[in-house]
Order: C-alpha cells, then sequence, then structure tokens
C-alpha cells in the first residue's frame, strides 16, 4: 500500500524517491503514485517521510491535481523553458530534477523509478551522478514493488469492479456457446459454423461494452492448442463439440486496474481422458485456495496444487526443481499463480521458488493446469484477495464443465 | 529502418547493442527488434555489423521463430538455470547477459535499451559495468529512435492497415450521428438521449470489430470541452445540435502499430464562428501538408499552419517562442504533429524547435487545432507518409463540417 513506500524507504535508507515517464500509459509505478492516468506523464518527487510533489504538463495538471498527490505543479513553475534555452531538450529534462531535488534539500540517496528506456535511462542517470546526485538502483523487489503487492481499499474497488464486468463477459460468452446448433457435425452460431475468430470477435465486442480493453490479447484456445498454455487460439479453427476449450481472459478498465480469469470446459459431453484433467484441476484448485491466508509461505500453496495433481497421476514442474528432470511438456507446466494490480503479472509469485509469506491485501491469481500435448489441456483460474484468515474470491463464475 | 541500426551502431562507435525487457507488451523498441508479440518478453543481442541474436523462455520460442531475429534461443542453452542455482534470480539475469557478451566477443561499448524499471535498471547497469561491460548511456535520440522513424515497407503495410480499419470506425461513427433524431431540443439516438458515453460505447464495440483497441482512449468532447485539447470528453454530456464535436480516435493494432485520425464537426449546421474556426484550420493543414516533402526542416511545416492560422486573426505558440507570452490558452496552442508506428507519439515531431529534416519514410500525424476556451475547438488530424517530392495520405475520411 502506499503508505509502505516511507517504511520501505526507510529500510534502505533512500532519501529521495523520483518516479518519471513521458505518459503513465503501461506504466504502473507512475500511475500508482500519482493515482491517475496522465496522458504526458510527469516527474514525482518524494522525500523520505515528506508530501509528494508532482511536476507535469500544463496540459495534464487539472487532471493530475485530481489525483492522489497534492501538491502539482507544472515543469514551467520550476523554470523548465529557462533551462530549455539554456541547455536544450535533453539536457534540460535532468537539470529540472537536479534543481527539483535541490529545493527539496535532498543529498542522501535517491532512487529513480519508472517504465522507460534504459538506453536514455542510463544517459539520464549517468549525467545525474555527474552533477553529484547519489543514485543507487534496486535489486527486486524494489520499494514500489513491496507498496504496490498489497491492494489499498481504492484499488480493491477498482479490482472488484474489473473482475464483475469479467465475470459478466464470461458469463455472455458462456450464455452464446450453449446456444449452438449442432449440424452436420458441425457447431453452428446464428446460422455460421462456429469458428475462434467469430467467438473472439464476441468477447470484444462485450469488453467494449463493459469499457474493458485486453491489451494483451484473450485466450481462447481449442482441442490440442489448449495443451499449449500460451496459444491464445487459431482463429480460423472451427469450434468442436466434445473438445476442451481454454477460455483466459485478462482485461484491463480505464483506471489501469487488470483481472484475470480462466475456464475450461466443453460443449456437450466431455470424454473420459477430458473428464479426469478437469476433476484433477478443480481439485488442486480448491486445495490451494484452502491454503491460502496472511503468512503463508507463498510456495506451499504451489505445492499443495502439486500433492493434488500428482495423487491424480500427473506430472508437475516439482519434477524439474527436484532435478528428475530438465524440462517437462506434459502436466503441471506452469506456476500456481501471480499477483495481479497494475499489471497483469506482479509480486507476489506462487511458485515453488518463492518462500515470501502471503500477505493480507495481496490479490493473485490461482490457476491450476494441466495439460496433454496433441490431446488438450484444462486451467481452472480465478483472482483472489488474501486475508488474514483465508482469501476472498474476487471471481463470480461458474466452473461448468459440460455446456449443454 | 532496421538497416539503419548498423550505420547508427558505428557512427555512436557502439559494439554491441542489447534490447530486453519481460513482456514485448509496451515495449516498442523490444516488439521492433524481434517483429513479434512475446507475451515473456526476451534479450536481443547484437554485435555490429553481425546478425542479431535473441534468448526468449521456452514458452516463446516458437513464436519468437516466427518473427525476424533468424538466431533464437531459450535462456536454458545458455545455462540460465545453472546461474540461477549459484546466484539465484535477479543476479542471474545480468550473469547471462554477461555470459553471453563474453560468448560474442563484445568488448567494447554496449547500449542497453528497451523500456523498463529505471531502479532495477540502474542496478542492472551498476552491476554490468562492475563485471566489466563498457555501458554507455544515449541522449536522444537513440540508435532505436533513428531507425524507427523511418518505416520499412513491412511497418507500412501494417500502418495502413490500421489507417484502413480506423477510417471505417470513423465512418460508421459519422454515419450513426447522421441518423440522429432532433426532438424537443435533443438529439435522439436509436429512441435515447444522444451522450457522449453512448457514442463511445459504440465506437469501443466498432473498435472491436475491427480487431482494434484504443488503450488511451478516445477524444469525442463536445460543445466547450473541445476547447481544451486533452479533455476526452465528459461521459454524462449530452450531445447537441450546431456544437462543435472533436472526435480524435488512436487506436493500436495487435502487431503493436498505431493509427491517428481527428475530425471536427456539429450535428446540423454550424454556427458563424465555428465555420471561421474550421476554415482557419482546414486551410493550414492544406498548406501544411503541400509543404512536404524528403528533406523539409520539419519546423517549417508548422510555421507553415502557423501562418495560416495567425492570418485568419488567431494566436498560435509562436508567440511563446518569439517571447511575447510566456503561455496562451487560445489559439493553435500544440504542435502540428509527430511521428506514428509501434508509439503514438514519436519521431519526428513537427514542432517549432525541431530543425531536423524530414525523411522518406517518415510516418507522421499533421493536425493543426484552434481551440476558444468556453466556447470550443477544431482540430483536423491525418496521418501521412513523407516521400520523395511530397506525401501520402494513409487517412481516408472525408473532411464533412456539417453533419445532416
Amino acid at each position: 500500500m502506499q503508505k509502505d513506500i516511507d517504511a520501505e524507504m526507510e529500510r534502505k535508507d533512500i532519501q529521495g524517491l523520483i518516479v518519471l515517464g513521458d505518459t503513465t500509459f503501461a506504466n504502473p509505478d507512475l500511475t500508482y503514485v500519482v493515482g491517475r492516468n496522465l496522458a504526458r506523464g510527469g516527474i514525482y518527487f518524494k522525500r523520505a517521510h515528506c508530501k509528494p510533489l508532482l511536476l507535469t504538463s500544463l496540459l495534464d495538471i487539472e487532471n493530475a491535481r485530481e489525483g492522489t498527490v497534492k501538491n502539482v505543479h507544472t515543469f514551467t513553475d520550476y523554470g523548465f523553458e529557462k533551462l530549455l534555452l539554456e541547455y536544450g531538450q535533453a539536457e534540460a529534462y535532468l537539470r529540472l530534477i537536479h534543481v527539483v531535488l535541490a529545493q527539496l534539500g535532498v543529498t542522501g540517496k535517491v532512487i529513480i523509478g519508472g517504465r522507460n528506456d534504459l538506453a536514455w535511462g542510463t544517459h539520464l542517470i549517468d549525467r545525474l551522478r555527474t552533477l553529484g546526485v547519489n543514485i543507487s538502483g534496486e535489486s527486486p523487489p524494489t520499494i514500489l514493488e513491496v507498496a504496490r503487492a498489497t491492494k489499498g481499499a481504492d484499488e480493491l474497488d477498482e479490482i472488484r469492479e474489473v473482475g464483475s464486468k469479467t465475470s459478466k463477459v464470461v458469463s455472455k460468452v458462456l450464455h452464446k456457446l450453449r446456444s449452438a446448433k449442432s449440424k452436420r457435425g458441425h457447431l453452428l452460431l446464428e446460422g455460421e459454423v462456429a469458428t475462434v475468430g467469430n467467438v473472439k470477435r464476441f468477447i470484444s465486442a462485450q469488453l467494449a461494452i463493459e469499457g474493458l480493453t485486453a491489451p494483451e490479447g484473450t485466450i481462447f484456445a481449442t482441442g490440442s492448442s489448449s495443451a499449449d498454455p500460451h496459444n491464445s487460439g487459431i482463429p480460423s479453427a472451427e469450434i468442436k463439440e466434445h473438445k476442451l476449450i481454454v477460455f483466459d481472459i485478462f482485461p484491463q478498465s480505464e483506471s489501469g486496474y487488470w483481472f484475470d480469469l480462466t475456464r475450461t470446459f466443453v460443449i456437450g459431453s466431455a470424454d473420459k481422458r477430458a473428464r479426469a484433467l478437469f476433476d484433477a484441476v478443480h481439485d488442486a484448485q480448491e486445495s490451494a485456495l484452502a491454503t491460502l491466508r496472511n503468512g503463508l509461505p507463498s510456495q506451499l500453496a504451489m505445492s499443495e496444487a502439486c500433492d493434488v495433481i500428482e495423487k491424480y497421476g500427473f506430472r508437475t514442474v516439482r519434477d524439474i526443481y527436484d532435478g528428475r528432470t530438465k524440462k517437462i511438456s506434459t502436466g503441471f507446466i506452469h506456476s500456481l499463480g501471480h499477483g495481479v494490480g497494475l499489471t497483469i503479472g506482479e509480486r507476489p509469485y506462487l511458485s515453488l521458488q518463492n518462500p515470501d509469506p502471503l500477505r493480507t491485501g495481496n490479490v493473485v491469481t490461482v490457476e491450476p493446469g494441466v495439460y496433454l500435448p496433441k490431446f488438450g489441456g484444462v486451467r481452472i483460474e480465478d483472482t483472489v484477495r488474501i486475508t488474514t484468515d483465508g482469501f476472498e474470491n474476487l471471481s463470480n463464475t461458474r466452473k461448468e464443465f459440460e455446456l449443454s
């Protein structure tokens, strides 16, 4: 949460935190500290234990003032145009940072964050160091990664809203698929042969109606392509009865917050093999969810899922970590989950390598999967919030396996 | 173009270029050099005058091989898991870079690019320098900014396609607005009072049908809000007859390429003042477009637009650069345009400060605007390609002012 920033700065002995970028778009740390979308970005300055200062362009200032930083000024207020005349565009920007740090009286260690081009960032840091600024880097987790890993009340509201809209879209898609008519070996949707492409267009339109976008796409993988967890589905592929369909949707709202939800199903009846995959994954998810609570070492949730899946006779990535094999392509071949917030993949990670305890306010996916190459895969995923003694499921979509 | 990379490396005396990131999403330099969307990103290495090498995760490798880099390997192929055991997650990544640079025989200057968190980037660069890697920063323009500023044939195909889809969406929106019925002082669309929110939902759905997204939103600003070029429109605002509407749409396709198009119009008839704004802007755009050609100093296109707008009696930002005023909030208050490609704002910039000549293959917006606070604004924008002796308009949408 935002209030962790000061504690983390103190722990790392950092006197100044700067977050910058020419847009808040795809710049989650900057979005986080300003609490707002700024088309032209800005520069956020925080001296430890003091209220932050935000500089933006004149065009963004009204908007910026509606965010979380109360002290907002324009670049012009700090003499940017004068620096521009004296030093030129590239140098003026870093001279401005230098001027503001001096005014804030920051002489100790400074961290500069925000998603930016590293080639330019290297230049910026080298120049500021030459001017005497004491810049440190951060080995992960950064101060802002730690803060962002537990969600505040406003953030939870945003994520809940994306979640509820996402569930609505998924329900509409399942409802549409249920209406498919079987005719001479084909599935028809409104008289046309059902293809992945058609369904994806329907999904996109439904997302748009809810005011969501899917900047990283949507997975709708059918039949054997569902055996590859990163196959997003072949648009021309015909949707067939009785075949596994992995539908993994991860939209983002205008506020910047994401949600992640996966359902696997067949249209009509499933064969035994598909049913066995579903049962294993469903059981693994329920068992893993039941372990969640504040303080649980993240890796234990993953181990629990592995235990269940192995009990059903499938392999898991544990074979790699136990040194039994170098790679596996069948069974449970990925991690159990990851944090969700202003990105679709962040801390905490529910993986075998992560001993860090879960904390109240973490929002994570729980998404075991089992994949059989050339046959298909099953993955079931909810996004949940960690609570003191358990979890709250932010997804609200039934786990139906056979649609009819 | 891609082939400029070697020339730029030589000019800057750079022996090694690295572009990295944990996703190609919103990482245009990485998308550019790999020619593909990679969910988990990768590390691109190029030794000057040699073919590049790309490392990705096992999950992305098939996809990566369909991109532009022919020599693709997994992290595992370069011993990543061994480094992981020896050094832990954070250090293993940079040790991997160190190993690959040594194998490529790179001992000269190295640039590391790609959009990444600077706090982590600072750590990465400091550690690699400690290991003996000779890392340089880049003052803009970076090697990749220069390369990306002129578009290759494949890129132009992508941009043309986004452009044609964007034009289709705009035509559908204008068609819908034309069908609005006037009733007791309200405009009705399909029986409901027309609001910005309703129209925006329609726009989003049309974008979805075309397979486009608008990650940075869409501007549909009506009446006096159109006087603020950064007001994206108030969802609850009712759309009224005879009032200025600025419709600025900037979608992105799955390939990562953007397009930018603005039309300003009124529903029904316009009053004299609105018509005067339109005439000035329309004339300014035509005149600015007529100046475009390979070799033209970018600022001259902007001056031409200022000349015309001033002739119509409106102020322009030239007043600031001439020192006549410190800021202006009325008239032509922004720059004429910017490059479009894997980002919605890149080189070249058509601004008064930019003397750099336009080059064949640049793709730029030409978007003069005139704004009268409390009244409204007009902006007309096309995305065009610079050619040897002129330009090619990639937008294909009429500039109608009065919809009826």
